[in-house]
C-alpha cells in the first residue's frame, strides 16, 4: 500500500461483518471453509487475463488487525454485540491461501485465489481481495493488450491523472508494468516499485517562455539527456518541429551527444504528423529522433496507426490504460466452494444459477495448466479437485464442461502438466516470496509465449480450452442433480 | 486520505519535477503564476457535473513535503542537481488556491480550481489535484445521475469489490454520498466520512445452512432490525420469497418489532420478479416489508424498471457507479492562464488548438452564476475577469462565446449574480472550513434545486449557457489574433 502500514482491515462491505457476528452467535464461526475467487469473462474481449495484486492482497492480509479506533466505531453502530467485538479484537488471519503468481495468464471460471480458513477469517476478506485484484488484473490484462498491439515497440503509462484516486494510479501503474509497459509517469509507482520513470515537459513549460523556440532551448540546456521536446504547443508542422531540430542541430553543433533524443506528438493525426515529422528530422540528418506519440491512444488506434504506417515508436498511453476505459471493471467473486464438516471432511458446496456459466465449480480445487511438450505451447487449462494427479505417461481426455462432446485425448508422452496455484499463508504465515515487479513482468513475457497468436489476437480471439476433470465434472452433476430435487 | 498522514508529494507526473528544475535553472521558479484546473465535456452525456474531491485536494496540499526517502529516490534518479533537491527539501505550498465548494453544479470550461502561487510549486500540484478531482467528480455527477433515475428512491453504494483500488473504494464512496446516494456498503468510508453504512448477508450465509429457511431464521434471529434478507440463492420466486415470508410471520408471531425489514433481490428479471414479491408479500399482509435490488443497476436500467412498474423501493448500485462504467474517467486539465511580469502585474496566457472548444480562455478569472430573481433558478454561467463586477441593477446581456449571435439581454432587477470561487488557501495558509460530507450532500440538493428539469434530463438535457464577459471575450479574440500573426 502506499503507506505500508495502512490498515485496510475496515475496507469491506458492511455484510460482511454481520455475517462474521451471525456466524459466532450460531456457533460456526470456527467451521473451515474454502473459498475461490475466479471471474467469468475476460475484459475488453481479450482472449485472457494477467493475474495481478498478490502482493497488495499479502500486504493487506499482513495488517489485518481491527484497531481500537476501529472497534469503537463498530461499537457505535449499536448492532454488534460484546462477544463479537472481543472477538474481533483477537482477529488475525491463520489460514491458508493458495494463488497463482502474479503475471499468470489466467481464464474464465479458473480459481486465482483460493483461501482455506474459518469463515470467521475467510468472509472478512472477501471484500479487500476482490478490489485489490480485480482492479491490478484489469489494469494488467489491458496494458498487455496495448504492448501487443505496440508490436514491441516500448509502451509508458501515463495516465496518474485521470485514474480513479491515487491507488488506482499508483497500482495501476504497477499492473501496467506487470502488462507489459516498459515505464510510467508516475514517481510514486517509480519508487515503490522500482519501475522506469519517464516524462519530459508540458505545453505550460513552452508557454512560459517568450517564444516555443527559447522553451526548447533552454529544455535542451537543462536536460541534454534523453532531450525529448513536446512539438504541438502552437503548430506541430511549421513551429515545433522546426524548432525542435533548430535545436538538436545547435546540440550537434555544440558537441552535446544526442541520446535518446526527439519529439512528442499529443494532438493532431498522429498517422500524418509523425510522417512529415520522420521527413523533416531525417532530412536533417536526425535519424535517431525518437517520434513518441501520446493522445488518448489505446490498443485499437495503435494498431490502426501501425497499419497506416505512423513513424511512431514510443508510445504514452493514458486515460484509456489507467482506466481500461472500454471495460473498467473485472467481475472476480468470491464464492464458498467447500466447507469441512464434523468428521474433519471437505463437503463440496455449489451455488445454482439460471445460466449454466453462473453454476460455481464446486469442492477444493486446483488448476493443471496442461502443455504441448513438443513446442511448449497451451493446450487446455483443467480445474480439478486438489487431490487429483495427472500422469502424463498416461492419455488424458478433456472435453469442453458445456458441450461435453467437444473433446480432445492428448496422447501419453505429449504433453506436460504444470499446477498454477501455489501456497502463499499455510496456517496464517506467508510462505511466499514475494518477486520484484520486474520479475513478474518477466516472467509474464515467457507466459505470453506459451500462447499462440490466435488466443493473443485483440478481437474474437480463439478461446482458450478450460475444462474440467472427469472427477469435478461428475461431482457438479452429481450436486446439480440433488439440488434441483432431481435423480 | 486514508490514512491522514499519507504522503503523497511524489503522487506526480515526472515531467512536473523535470520542469520545476528547469524553472530553477532558468530564474523562473519564483514567477507567480495562475492556472485554472477545469474539464471540457460533462461526463456520460450529462447536463452538469458535480465538483467533488476538494478536501483531500486540500489534505494533499497540507502534507506537501519533500520526505528525505524521496529525495534519497530523486537524487538516485541522476537527473536532479543539488540546488534543485535542495529546494524540494524546503518545498512547502506558499500561494493561493480557490475552489467551488464540493457538491457545487458546475459545467464545462469552468475552472474549479484556480492556483495562484510560484510556478515551481503550482506545477508540482497539477497531476494530484487533477488525480483527486477527476476522480470524485466523476463519481459524484454519476450518483447524481443514478439517484435522478431513482426518482427519490434511496440509492445505496455497493461498489467497493469492484473499485478500481482501495482507495477507489472509500473516496468513491465518499463522491456517491455527496451525488446523492444516501448509504454505503463499505465499512471503511463509512467511519472516515460519517456515511451511513448498509449491508445484510450475502449467498455464502445461505449456503453455510442445511436449507434456506434455517439460514434465515438465523439471521432474523441475530438481527432482528431491519432484516432485510436475500432471497435469490436458490430459486428467488419458489423458495427465497416463500421462506423469506415464513421466517417474517415467526417473527410477527414473536412479537417482534418489524422494522426496516424486507428482501433483496440480486438476479433475474427485476421488474416481474419484484411485482411477484410484492403481490407475495402483500397478500400476507407485509405491504410495509421494503423490496431492494442490486444487480448489475445504473441509472437507465433503473429508469427503465421505473416505466414498468417494478416494485423496488431501495436500490443498491454497485460497479456500474464505483466505475463510471460508461465513461470513466472525468476529463479535468490544468492550464496556465496567466503569469506575473518584473512589474508585478499579470500578463494572460493563452493555449492555442485547431478545436476551438479547445483554445483556453486567459487570464485571472472568476465564475458568476446568474440566477432568475423570481424562481431562483439557473440562467448563465459568465466565465469573468477576476477584478469584474457585476451590477444586478443594471441590464446585462450575454452572448455564446462560439455562436456570438445566440445573446440573451438579463433585465436590470430580474437576475442575481453569485461568485462561485472560494478563497481556501492564502498565502500558503488554508482559510477553507471543510463542511463534512453531509452538509455538502444537501448543499448539492440546493445546488440541484436551482437546475431546470431540461438541464437534468438524463439523455439529451439542454445545455447550460456558459458564456464569456464581454471583456474576457474580446482578450480571448485579441490573443488569438496576436498568436496566430492576424491583425
Amino acid at each position: 500500500m502506499i503507506n505500508d502500514s495502512r490498515n485496510l482491515t475496515l475496507l469491506t462491505d458492511f455484510y460482511e461483518l454481520t455475517m462474521m457476528r451471525g456466524y459466532l452467535n450460531v456457533d460456526m464461526a470456527d467451521r473451515i471453509v474454502v473459498f475461490d475467487l475466479f471471474y467469468r469473462r475476460n475484459p475488453s474481449g481479450n482472449g485472457y487475463a494477467i493475474a495481478a495484486g498478490l502482493e497488495q492482497a499479502v500486504e493487506y492480509i499482513r495488517e489485518l488487525h481491527f484497531s481500537d479506533e476501529d472497534i469503537a466505531y463498530l461499537k457505535g453502530m449499536g448492532c454488534f454485540d460484546a462477544g463479537f467485538l472481543n472477538a474481533l479484537k483477537k482477529f488475525r488471519f491463520t489460514g491458508d491461501l493458495w494463488a497463482v503468481p502474479e503475471g499468470t495468464v489466467v481464464f474464465p471460471h479458473e480459481p486465482l485465489l483460493k483461501v482455506k480458513a474459518p469463515i470467521f477469517q475467510a468472509q472478512l476478506l472477501e471484500t479487500a481481495l476482490l478490489t485489490i485484484i480485480n482492479h491490478q488484473s484489469l489494469i494488467a490484462t489491458k496494458a498487455a493488450r496495448v504492448c501487443q498491439a505496440a508490436q514491441g515497440d516500448p509502451v509508458m503509462e501515463f495516465g496518474l491523472r485521470r485514474a480513479q484516486g491515487p491507488d488506482a494510479g499508483v497500482y495501476g501503474s504497477r499492473a501496467a508494468f506487470i502488462g507489459g509497459c516498459t515505464a510510467t509517469s508516475d514517481v510514486l509507482a517509480g519508487k515503490m516499485f522500482g519501475i522506469p520513470v519517464r516524462g519530459t515537459h508540458a505545453h505550460s513549460w513552452v508557454m512560459s517562455f517568450e517564444s516555443e523556440l527559447e522553451a526548447f532551448r533552454a529544455y535542451a540546456k537543462i536536460f541534454p539527456q534523453a532531450c525529448v521536446l513536446l512539438v504541438d504547443t502552437y503548430d506541430t508542422v511549421r513551429s515545433g518541429v522546426p524548432n525542435a531540430i533548430a535545436v538538436f542541430k545547435e546540440m550537434r553543433e555544440a558537441g552535446v551527444p544526442l541520446r535518446g533524443y526527439g519529439i512528442r506528438l499529443d494532438s493532431g493525426d498522429l498517422a500524418y504528423i509523425s510522417k512529415m515529422a520522420r521527413k523533416m528530422l531525417d532530412a536533417e540528418g536526425f535519424t535517431d529522433a525518437v517520434i513518441s506519440a501520446s493522445s488518448d491512444l489505446d490498443e485499437n488506434l495503435i494498431a490502426q496507426l501501425k497499419i497506416q504506417g505512423a513513424k511512431i515508436t514510443l508510445w504514452g498511453v493514458g486515460t484509456n490504460l489507467i482506466t481500461s476505459m472500454d471495460c473498467p471493471a473485472f467481475g472476480g467473486v468470491y464464492k464458498l466452494a467447500a466447507e469441512m464438516g464434523e468428521n474433519g471432511e471437505l463437503t463440496a458446496k455449489i451455488k445454482l444459477s439460471e445460466n449454466p456459466e453462473k453454476v460455481t465449480n464446486p469442492g477444493d480445487k486446483k488448476i493443471v495448466r496442461l502443455y504441448d511438450r513438443e513446442y511448449g505451447k497451451f493446450k487446455a487449462d483443467l480445474i480439478a479437485l486438489a487431490d487429483e494427479r495427472f500422469d502424463p505417461s498416461e492419455d488424458l481426455t478433456v472435453f469442453d464442461p458445456l458441450a461435453t462432446w467437444k473433446s480432445m485425448t492428448l496422447r501419453a508422452g505429449t504433453y506436460t502438466p504444470r499446477e498454477l496455484l501455489t501456497p502463499v499463508f499455510i496456517k496464517g504465515g506467508c510462505v511466499y516470496d514475494l518477486p520484484k515487479a520486474a520479475a513478474i513482468q518477466s516472467y509474464r513475457e515467457t507466459e505470453m509465449d506459451t500462447l499462440w497468436d490466435e488466443h493473443k489476437r485483440l478481437s474474437n480471439p480463439q478461446i482458450a480450452y478450460v475444462d474440467l476433470s472427469q472427477r469435478l465434472y461428475d461431482l457438479k452433476q452429481e450436486m446439480i442433480r440433488k439440488t434441483r430435487g432431481l435423480k
